[in-house]
């Protein structure tokens, strides 16, 4: 019979994860976090050796009341954990510093996270132009001409920049999506100075076919580093997915502690990729995260205390390993 | 960079799907099922397309009192779905006949297995010597032993035996499981005429790598269609890991419609991988089932009212796509 010897062989040794809770989690749970819960979510994330971390979004409270705090909460967290000015020869696998970074749709969310200190922004888009509509308003032409004004001064002030394309794997409003066009996009935000693009499975629908398919093209387009996955576990694929892409050699993913979090313009969207249970899978493949699995486990219990409701994810439930005596 | 190129060459275009949510579903909840309930599960599986389902064990009620009706129910399946008798050379891929199955863990359940009119059956042990005397009692060798009464006559009967390994993936109680132990077990059921056998990761606590070290090893020995992985989701590793045996070549996979089940032995075990979300994966990419995935998420919800609970598997909570209009 014919094994695949190589299966493994480009797997990285190391990853670095990007930790979405304290933004695109509680952006998406119906309660509003006060302020001291948020400061304990993302003290117990840093406690767990998360480097990178959104902490919040500077949009308009009128849209998303859940962060409305975040000029208050950016400021608290800066001063309890002073960073550096950003640089973009920044490693960003091996030593980093802890970075907090935060989403910015706008100049004017730019101008406040500028304000509070923040040295990294975050955009967002969508690759279906219905989604793209529905969740910010706008074309997909005019969200790029609109990023020139964040993502051009943000450069200038020395920030960090990182790109989100959502909907990669599948739009509620369009269903499939062409993934020509969304690797265009990507490349196009990469190409506007965005350091690393995050393609995302919005809606959970994705399987590992489809993401030998995208990563392929992605990789093909963008340089490694400069791309990172952003599954969603709503159909139980997400780590199947990520499997695939770290055998194509993909070395960035986001995730979410506890699992927490989807997209309020994404129905049935429930849940991006827990982070412990990520962390428990690539460590039991012998793959580096600079995590320590025990303080996620902690921090996934944190966090249903934080938002009062059971999270998803499983091995905060299961825990790490279920050794009796 | 370097992509892997034949990661998918050895991907089977056809996977069988073994079905254990009647027996090992049923067995692990709190309350028992009644037999109109059970009745009302098999015809909802059988309605997706499910071919083999393990519908109960012919174990003591004292030791398993959820399924204790067993003969009843046996013989009321086998008049609803009349099957033709059993025959070893039945293809396991290709225009499958629909077989029920049920777990004989010695001589007195074959007999009762038989009278009930019963064309296959499983016999069950562990990997690990101090999981199998907590379970069932025995050391290895004398539950091998024992098996020369169950497996040898059903043969002779013309039944099919299928075999079960459980903690190939680690032990509640002993840890990690060597996997070469694991497999000499196997292929000594595999001579002693099990036409299948499934290698359980009982707690849930596989990894890639290790399942890549453990199936290279099952495939070295064991013919191909003679291998099935048997994936709990306690930890939410199941998919990852069955990719992973997709890409490897194997076709044979057990699964839980809702992800009904885990192992009263074996703590904080919750969970056989969802068939409903295992079929989606498959269907997802390419691969034939002779499933109906909406109505595998009908006997999810059928099974859920059946048990009075909500079952973990996500597919039937999300829906097969969220497209909205």
């Amino acid at each position: 019979m014919t094994l695949a010897p190589d299966l493994f062989a480009a797997v990285p040794g190391r990853v670095s994860l990007y930790e979405v809770s304290p933004r695109d989690g509680l952006q998406n749970e119906n309660a509003t976090v006060p302020l001291r819960g948020k400061l304990r979510l993302v003290d117990a994330l840093v406690a767990a050796g998360l480097k990178r971390i959104e902490i919040t979004s500077f949009v308009s409270p009128k849209w998303i009341p859940q962060l409305a705090d975040a000029d208050e909460l950016a400021e608290a967290l800066l001063a309890a954990h002073p960073t550096p000015q950003a640089s973009s020869t920044d490693h960003l696998l091996e030593g980093q510093r802890l970075r907090f970074s935060a989403l910015c749709p706008n100049a004017r969310g730019l101008a406040r996270a500028r304000a509070a200190g923040i040295d990294e922004i975050a955009v967002f888009m969508s690759a279906s132009e219905t989604h793209n509509r529905k969740n910010i308003n706008k074309s997909i032409d005019a969200t790029l001409a609109e990023f020139e004004e964040t993502i051009g001064p943000a450069l200038d002030y020395g920030m960090r920049v990182r790109g989100y394309v959502s909907t990669v794997w599948g739009c509620p409003y369009e269903g499939d999506i062409d993934p020509r066009r969304a690797i265009e996009i990507a490349l196009k935000l990469h190409e506007m100075g965005c350091y690393q693009v995050s393609l995302g499975d919005t809606i959970g629908s994705g399987t590992p076919r489809q993401t030998r398919d995208i990563m392929a093209r992605a990789l093909g387009e963008l340089p490694l580093d400069s791309v990172a996955m952003h599954m969603h576990d709503t159909r139980g694929t997400a780590l199947s997915n990520i499997i695939v892409g770290l055998e194509m050699g993909v070395r960035h993913f986001d995730a979410s502690v506890g699992g927490m979090g989807g997209c309020p313009y994404a129905p049935g969207a429930a849940g991006n990729v827990a982070t412990e249970d990520l962390a428990y899978m690539l460590h039991g493949m012998g793959i580096a995260t600079g995590l320590d699995l025990e303080r996620l486990v902690e921090a996934a219990k944190a966090a249903e205390s934080i938002v009062g409701r059971a999270l998803p994810g499983k091995v905060h439930q299961a825990g790490i390993r279920s050794l009796r005596a």
